[in-house]
């Protein structure tokens, strides 16, 4: 079976759970608590359940994790060479619940442990971003590129606060917020990993961070899709990107060294 | 006239320089510099010549307050008891320039210095908020509520980084950011104070402030459409809230106490 589809039976998950996402956006939600600032809904757990089962039905021989999955055994499965579908169902929780328009679902596929298939789905504003490795990136089916930006001063930064509230992680997190203002444009906070990456894939941010987040099913899909745009993904610190380190940064073809040089002086 | 015949004008006029907006969204962009951060476009000119045309032509009495003319004069009118638009026919103009979608038209009418009229118009994601003083607020003519949320750390904060890159300012931003994350749920950046504003206004947000922002045109039509929409606009000190002052804070009708005495702790 070709990657092609693979990415077709991914996007018909994503069509799936992005309608249950899109009846749920408009109700009255019935809220669990993961911690004090993490969520997690009903919805969340239908659409993993809807996803897990319409990839299965396709691919029974492939290998699966997914964030609710994960959460509810304690623990997220090793990455093998396998082909492994690595799911967020509904990234964005915490704007899912507030009523904020960016949520999306994610869907990644690795193959030999390398992002291959991604696709992210956002059914509020109807925004499908997609990428097989090797045949660039497309949202609704058009091709995206990262910006061709090449000053710092002029980028366009989108990162999170995250959700841990200690004080050696919020000062690390506000610091270096400060120290890269000097550096660029402005920074956006939207509150979806997966989304702030096509973001950057699709040329409207420039440079993407996050450390201390979930775990591989946030940057699985957006991984490729912001490759395929012809933009970077890599650790914080420079060296390369790890799936399973729940550090990522990207950024367009041209700012990587200038980017990890200021997050470097932070660190 | 009744102030809702000025409000079917102003929409008119948000209207027509939305599709402006909306058509240079997705060209290249000429762009000009203000300050190092700061951006503006022709779209940003056109659109604030279009809005004063229609307005004059229906309201040749009316006094007029703009960013651009403002900026080009090098100086803010006097605000006045005479009915005076106060309007900043591009509010998001970096996300203009990146192609992020949080751009908005915003057209404010105060009477007797109290905003009676609020138009803010994204036409990127083709959101209206309206609203009139004494009749409610309104997304796309459905009526929206801040809301009813009293718990902080339960609340979804916006604010923004602004445009000054000075130490004191940017530590004070980054120190204020790193208190209230102990305190709230988290935050949002989206480029936006209008847009900001009307997110608390139909409760996809909480809590909202901004400090040395660019002028009123940024606050006065959100101002009323937050307060029509049953939420509070006051000064981040917890005084009362000054149009002219470059400063608000908003928030539901529940969270302005707990929301004060953390910000003031930060002062």
């Amino acid at each position: 079976m070709s990657e092609e589809q693979f990415l077709v039976v991914a996007v018909e998950a994503a069509k799936s759970a992005g309608e249950v996402i899109r009846k749920g956006f408009y109700q009255t939600k019935n809220v669990e608590h993961k911690g004090q600032v993490d969520l997690v809904t009903e919805t969340d757990k239908a659409c993993e359940d809807l996803v897990f089962n319409h990839l299965r039905k396709h691919f029974p021989d492939h290998k699966f994790i997914g964030e609710e999955t994960s959460a509810a055994l304690g623990a997220t499965a090793d990455l093998t060479d396998d082909p492994t579908w690595i799911v967020d169902p509904l990234d964005g929780t915490t704007n899912f619940v507030h009523g904020f328009p960016f949520v999306c679902v994610s869907i990644g596929l690795t193959i030999g442990k390398i992002p291959t298939v991604g696709v992210v789905f956002n059914p509020i504003m109807n925004e499908l971003f997609t990428a097989v490795r090797g045949k660039g990136a497309f949202l609704n089916g058009s091709p995206i590129k990262a910006s061709s930006q090449d000053e710092l001063v002029k980028a366009l930064l989108v990162t999170e606060v995250g959700t841990k509230r200690d004080k050696v992680t919020l000062d690390d997190t506000t610091n270096r917020i400060n120290k890269l203002l000097y550096k660029i444009r402005s920074i956006r906070m939207c509150g979806s990993l997966a989304l702030n990456m096509c973001g950057v894939a699709c040329g409207r941010l420039d440079l993407c961070y996050e450390m201390g987040f979930g775990g591989p099913w946030d940057v699985a899909a957006g991984a490729v899709i912001l490759q395929e745009a012809g933009g970077l993904v890599f650790d914080p610190s420079g060296g390369d990107f790890d799936l399973m380190s729940q550090r990522m940064a990207g950024s367009n073809s041209l700012l990587k060294d200038k980017f990890i040089k200021e997050l470097g002086d932070t660190n």
